[in-house]
């Protein structure tokens, strides 16, 4: 039985493995995608990881991986379809068959940003269409950006965006926000914000870079003449198997602070998928070596 | 006036550094150091931080000044003596007689552990002695090595150092451990774990590297032949200037999530001088990038 099975190999994953194996923890780290790395894979540029200034996303994965396989992480190719309580620990059943034992199991399984399925969006993510102002905001100083979304994120990106931007439109759907009153009032209050409101993004426009977000609202269509595009118009957290296990709040994100602790014994929840404010590659990864330490404890405790 | 002045030029302070000025935040990082980084200027080797393996950790502070300085982060050199409430946000008083304002503060004045004060250990600093198990813990893989103290810290770094090495020694000045039971039971069991009670460290022996520990007990003074002393004997928060502002606990830590508030509004606290489980350069890192998060929903909010 291993002391623990870490499930995804993004920042939060690989930091635990490294952890982990640095700690002589038995462990195995399942990834499910095609590559290690997580959502960072997709990212053409990480700005703000401390260190590694202006890394490609592909790159700085590829970094971690390496840091993983220089301390003797422990990887394994393999979806999770169930894990069940077994034996005192956790049985982790896989796609093809094959189960595996463990006194733990982190989570690590990071969440999705929810898409706008409009022509352009796919085309041109990392090429002017991004879903995390915080990450990518930097790249558009002196630009004009759009901001695609009503809740509490769409408008503190605009707010964020403002400072940067030349210009921020901010493209909502309805004429009232999901936002906190005072976030909306702020943002009226800045001068190079301006409101598109009832209007619902149709596509994005450019060549080989965006140059334009077409809304349709109740005079029709119209096109920003933007370079930027923020969609902020949620996340959906990879908890689905967490659902039967532990709590999780009103978005499916798992109950945890920032010792990675759920309310179920053995289970721990490490980066995106958990409650937390900001959701960045440091983040994820200082989450990594938390999860590790409390299971430690945890296991000390046993 | 400035929307923050950041005190602390560490790893937390720098990260956050990095995202204010990716944010545009007006900010100013005041370091009282003679050079950027924190701790880990003086550390041989930080192995744990990950994507950069094995980084020295002067070299490791460099990069994070580098990506500092290509961001565009602003440092001043300057030791705050004091700050105060005044017009609505904050005035910095320095050492030199200047005073700056600003309308947040975030303190990254990080925390310093406790030295023993006998020979060998300045000397050995980094040559076999370390402060930090979860650090430093790998590099004595198949080792003996020797932790002193008798706090959770202690016992727990035992027994982390008890999976990793041929023997580890805990020395202990008395014969009854603060840490709690159930840690000093499990370290009991262990078959490589040998209890050195009622005995204080006397110095640190060796040529160019640790060779051993000189312990003095009842019976007088004898040799543990190790090649790593881990001293466990507690942390000193570095947060004199903020006791009459916020609540610290019992050990001096300022109270604070992971979200970096205080008590006190326009105050924030990032690294290792918060209340937190797990104090290294990741974790502290993930601070100030919260903590800058904070900030701006809290100037929004004003």
């Amino acid at each position: 039985m291993l002391d623990t099975i870490i499930i995804g190999a993004g920042p939060a994953g690989m930091t635990a493995g490294i952890y982990a194996a640095r700690a002589e923890l038995s462990h195995l780290i399942l990834e499910g995608g095609l590559m290690s790395g997580g959502q960072i894979i997709n990212t053409s540029e990480v700005d703000n990881y401390p260190g590694l200034k202006g890394i490609g996303g592909f790159d700085l994965a590829m970094k971690f991986r390496e840091h993983c396989d220089q301390c003797g992480v422990r990887f394994q190719d393999g979806r999770v379809t169930e894990v069940k309580r077994q034996d005192g620990g956790f049985l982790v059943c896989l796609e093809n068959g094959e189960s595996l034992l463990a006194k733990t199991v982190l989570f690590a399984t990071g969440a999705t940003h929810r898409k706008l399925y409009i022509p352009g969006e796919s085309e041109y993510a990392g090429s002017g269409v991004s879903y995390c102002a915080t990450c990518d905001g930097a790249f558009f100083k002196g630009k004009e950006t759009a901001v695609i979304g009503g809740g509490d994120v769409a408008v503190e990106d605009a707010l964020f965006l403002s400072r940067i931007c030349k210009k921020v439109y901010l493209v909502h759907r309805r004429e009232e926000f999901r936002a906190a009153k005072a976030l909306v009032n702020r943002l009226r209050a800045c001068e190079n914000v301006e409101f598109v409101l009832s209007s619902v993004p149709v596509r994005i426009t450019g060549t080989g870079q965006v140059e334009g977000l077409v809304v349709k609202g109740n005079e029709g269509e119209k096109e920003l003449p933007v370079s930027g595009v923020f969609i902020a118009v949620g996340m959906v957290p990879n908890t689905g198997l967490l659902k039967e296990l532990v709590s999780l709040d009103e978005a499916g994100y798992v109950i945890a602070g920032e010792d990675c602790k759920t309310d179920a014994e053995g289970i721990f929840a490490a980066g995106d998928l958990r409650t937390k404010s900001l959701r960045q590659v440091i983040t994820a990864a200082a989450d990594g070596a938390a999860a590790i330490r409390e299971i430690e404890a945890y296991l000390n405790s046993r």
